[in-house]
């Protein structure tokens, strides 16, 4: 294994794996390594251009840390979280269909009862959110978690805001556990269109490729029940200017709904709003487990 | 732009790019996106499986930092380096190789006269190297600027040891200049085989691959004169175990050099060694600078 040259040195990197005694990695690896050299083949990337992408790299991994996640952003904008969340959601017509799980979902979200005012102090025009959570047969899920969040109405979401929120304190960020007819319902506040973080490289890169940041405005969702798949989705608002130029290939034409403004007046909690509200309604189809069992 | 499928995503994300002004970032964003995303189609990625990857790249982020680089390592490790070299090296036969430049060049390091110990204190058995640099018609390159740096005999570089070295006490690593004849020579330490940084996430990558982190014991130089290409380069210590197994696919035959070994007695400085101590002598071949820019 001297001298070897660009022609060469795909073929002995997977020679070097010969004594890998996981099949999987190996398959893996093995096809990055090839797609990773034809890419720089194909281009004729220049040492120059190497070292300014070891530098982007560097960048995107020293702004992550537990509340920014720009490797996921990287992942995101360059369509591969849209590709694999894609080729693992294959699933009946009925199901409500996935979507990216983006950067800003935190585990530990406030575990509130349904009714609750989940925006906690985050600004922005009052929304009433409801629903029913159901499997592919019609039944209620019981019992199903949801974790909500979004961002307030200058479009940060709390992970953004250390200054402006305590360590620990969660905003428009909530999980709930649906009622015994599947249903939820929740305060939040009007999701609004939002620039993903582009003070970072990612952001830098977008500029770059002439390309805006911009997401319509959508509400996260995660979904998880015994006996049912896992759904990762958000909802968009409809007529929105960025659905149909989402700076991460997101959109479902299934997944956007209507959020109903109200002029103020009786709310659905039954008090009376001193200011205009929205409403909206949207019901989840749950995927069966046993479909992710058979394709993983 | 809506209800985009793993079959459309690629081009989706090409399409954003329309605007891009920068034609040469246009032509690799393309290529990558391409490549990227055919990766993960070919070996139907899984959600779990990205999220190790996103897991692993945020790893080698955040153990990089200005003494150590671990995505040179993972690009070193994958053969990129020597892929990008390679095909950025094009010389006449009669030219200095180069190989991959490694993660622990620093800039600064001390200048120093011809003839100094540039060991500085690093642990090694001594050892006197010397050559001339020429360019391609024979004729010596007088003030060319040698960048030359090593492991000590633990196999550290002085980067890897902040606690033994002060913040700026370089150790087995300087910049000197040639003579008037071309020539340098200095005394350092006998280069030994080392295992690269393996207690990172490269190293636990090279692991699960059955991969040994291993390289042949070498020396780095860097020679920049005004009028010729800067090589980078290794000299790599014949007889080493791993010259065919090089951790990051470096060895050229041509770098190959005898260290030879003289007992205790004269030394090329003139004095007396006490102990046992070897002797490295070799020439380099600069190339035109012309040609580099005749390629860029």
């Amino acid at each position: 294994m001297r001298n070897i040259n660009e022609d060469t040195i795909t073929q002995a990197v997977i020679a070097a794996m010969v004594d890998c005694n996981n099949p999987r990695l190996l398959t893996i690896m093995t096809s990055l390594v090839q797609h990773l050299h034809s890419f720089a083949r194909e281009v004729a990337l220049t040492e120059a251009e190497w070292e300014q992408a070891i530098g982007f790299l560097t960048a995107v991994g020293h702004i992550t840390d537990d509340k920014r996640q720009e490797f996921i952003l990287l992942s995101d904008t360059l369509g591969l979280s849209t590709l694999v969340t894609a080729q693992n959601n294959a699933k009946p017509p009925a199901c409500t269909e996935s979507t990216v799980f983006g950067p800003f979902f935190v585990e530990g979200a406030p575990e509130l009862s349904l009714g609750a005012d989940i925006a906690n102090g985050a600004c922005g025009e009052p929304c009433y959110v409801s629903g029913q959570v159901r499997g592919l047969d019609g039944q209620p899920v019981a019992g199903a978690l949801i974790d909500v969040w979004q961002s307030d109405e200058d479009g940060h979401y709390d992970v953004q805001l250390p200054t402006a929120c305590g360590e620990h304190e969660h905003r428009a960020r909530a999980r709930l556990c649906t009622d015994g007819e599947g249903r939820f319902h929740f305060r939040s506040i009007l999701a609004v269109p939002y620039p993903i973080p582009h003070d970072g490289p990612v952001g830098r890169m977008l500029e770059a490729l002439g390309r805006h940041p911009w997401r319509p405005a959508h509400l996260h969702f995660m979904i998880v029940a015994p006996g049912y798949e896992r759904l990762i989705t958000h909802v968009f608002r409809d007529g929105c200017t960025y659905l149909d130029s989402d700076a991460v290939f997101g959109v479902r034409s299934t997944l956007v709904a209507d959020w109903v403004r109200h002029e103020a007046g009786p709310a659905p909690d039954g008090k009376r709003s001193p200011v205009p509200f929205y409403t909206l309604q949207y019901d989840f189809v749950l995927n069966t487990a046993a479909a992710q069992e058979d394709r993983a």
